[in-house]
């Protein structure tokens, strides 16, 4: 956009954070009015565009003002409809944005102003441009006949099984992404790759971009520290799998589909 | 990967590296054997991974070695195979983390380690993790029955027209970047979003994510300072479109084939 963003102003809604926390009032209510808290003249606030004609601004505070509670990201994206879903992520990623580029990566300068009406700080002294960083990351429902493939991480709770997922490399394409990751952490090789759909994470910033993909050949080997245990599991019986929230959980419900809309 | 890279060495292949210059020998050679050069102790090498079973470095230099010329990246790019052209790419997207990853963002420490293993800086103080950053953009083919749209930016050569591109922003799908993008360049609602293929564009780092879509409604308003020209052409009068080595170029010739096949 070419047009300026406009300043904190009394009639916006604000995004409080503290720490990796959301600021909420009561029934988790988020978005906070300019007259229930004390807004300060150094507080640095992250314009996040016009959200059902109000202006929304996210700020970090270095305590909790009183009256209000702290409530984790994840537990309060799942609380939401799609349209809080995606206005609190948008925050929270211009909040990390903001955050992480307080210096210049490439000539270490500080750089205290933001951009008039893009996000984008430019530095002072070597005139590099720092956007908020969007990590794309591929996450693939593996078939093998009636089966899909799933997997459980070493952080992931102990009975939860998951797609195959991992960060896109430096001058690969999705695709090449996909194949690698499934090479990497489970040691087999696949076909047919095609898109399915894409997500936003906010945890901090990837950009998810799901695919079903067709087993070609390989035993399943896991890959130590990434993957304790794989395993082939008919679609009539699967394990506990991740929240239809996430992408995850629609791809495998999705894939599921598409194989028993195929076997009638 | 959990192994630790290689430190650079004598049987190393090398890509050198001038301010925004690939640095070649005759014939427009850029693997440069160790003994063509002289290597120095401070400079800056970052492992690219094995290619072809020799390991490859990227390293940037302050002026041209003897013997040496200056070759642009994109017209290098351009004259190499598919094979050439990957890892040329993702040796320029390292470097340019490698230069752009000498400070923290977050604290402004400087960094002069590398992680043992990953692509990846950790801050000595505050621990925060830099890895390359890759910019996900969409690109899109608009279809009207048997036309479709292609436009000028202020930047393109006079008679050259393509897609509709852009960067996704935080917090959205590649669909909703699809629609946004197109909605702010040239005012059209688009429908039937569809995903077609993905290559990575190292000017510096983006990953070029190309759909197909139909217009839906609309009359076209080019953007002002974004969109010079924009217009739709008759699949069978097309004016001169990008290089096929390009995912636009390639979109574009994708999509008129795929109309054709409807016709016939
Ligand atoms: N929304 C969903 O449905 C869903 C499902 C599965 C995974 N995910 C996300 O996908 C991501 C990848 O999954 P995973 O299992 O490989 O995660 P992971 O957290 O195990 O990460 C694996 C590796 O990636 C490295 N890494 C971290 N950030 C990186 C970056 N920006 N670029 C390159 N490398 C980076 C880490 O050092 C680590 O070695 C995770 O962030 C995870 O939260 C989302
Ligand atoms: N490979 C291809 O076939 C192909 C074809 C068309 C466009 N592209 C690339 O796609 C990109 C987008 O196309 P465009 O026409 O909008 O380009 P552009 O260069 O005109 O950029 C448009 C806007 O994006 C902003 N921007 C720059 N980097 C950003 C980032 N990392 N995150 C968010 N915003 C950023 C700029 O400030 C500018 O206002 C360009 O980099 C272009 O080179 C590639």
């Amino acid at each position: 956009g070419t047009q300026a963003h406009p300043r904190p102003h009394q009639d916006a809604l604000y995004i409080l954070l503290h720490r990796n926390q959301v600021l909420t009032e009561e029934g988790k209510q988020f978005l906070i009015p300019f007259t229930h808290f004390q807004p300060n003249a150094n507080m640095s606030a992250v314009y996040c565009g016009k959200w059902h004609g109000q202006d929304i601004f996210v700020c970090r505070f270095e305590s909790i003002p009183k009256g209000f509670s702290e409530s984790g990201l994840r537990e309060l994206l799942f609380l939401q409809d799609q349209d809080h879903y995606i206005l609190l992520s948008r925050a929270h990623q211009l909040a990390t944005w903001d955050r992480d580029h307080q210096f210049c990566g490439r000539c270490g300068t500080s750089m205290t102003e933001k951009h008039q009406a893009e996000h984008t700080k430019i530095c002072p002294s070597c005139q590099l441009r720092h956007y908020p960083r969007i990590s794309p990351c591929i996450i693939v429902s593996i078939r093998k006949d009636d089966h899909i493939l799933l997997a459980r991480g070493p952080q992931a709770p102990k009975d939860r099984y998951s797609n195959i997922a991992g960060f896109v490399e430096a001058g690969e394409t999705l695709e090449q992404a996909v194949a690698r990751e499934v090479r990497e952490e489970v040691g087999l090789e696949i076909t047919n790759i095609r898109y399915v759909d894409s997500q936003p994470w906010s945890f901090p910033h990837q950009l998810m971009v799901g695919f079903f993909a067709d087993y070609k050949n390989g035993d399943i080997v896991p890959a130590l520290g990434e993957i304790e245990d794989a395993n082939w599991y008919s679609i009539d019986a699967l394990p506990n799998i991740p929240n239809n929230a996430t992408i995850s959980g629609q791809l495998i419900h999705a894939h599921v589909a598409h194989i028993k809309a195929q076997r009638s």
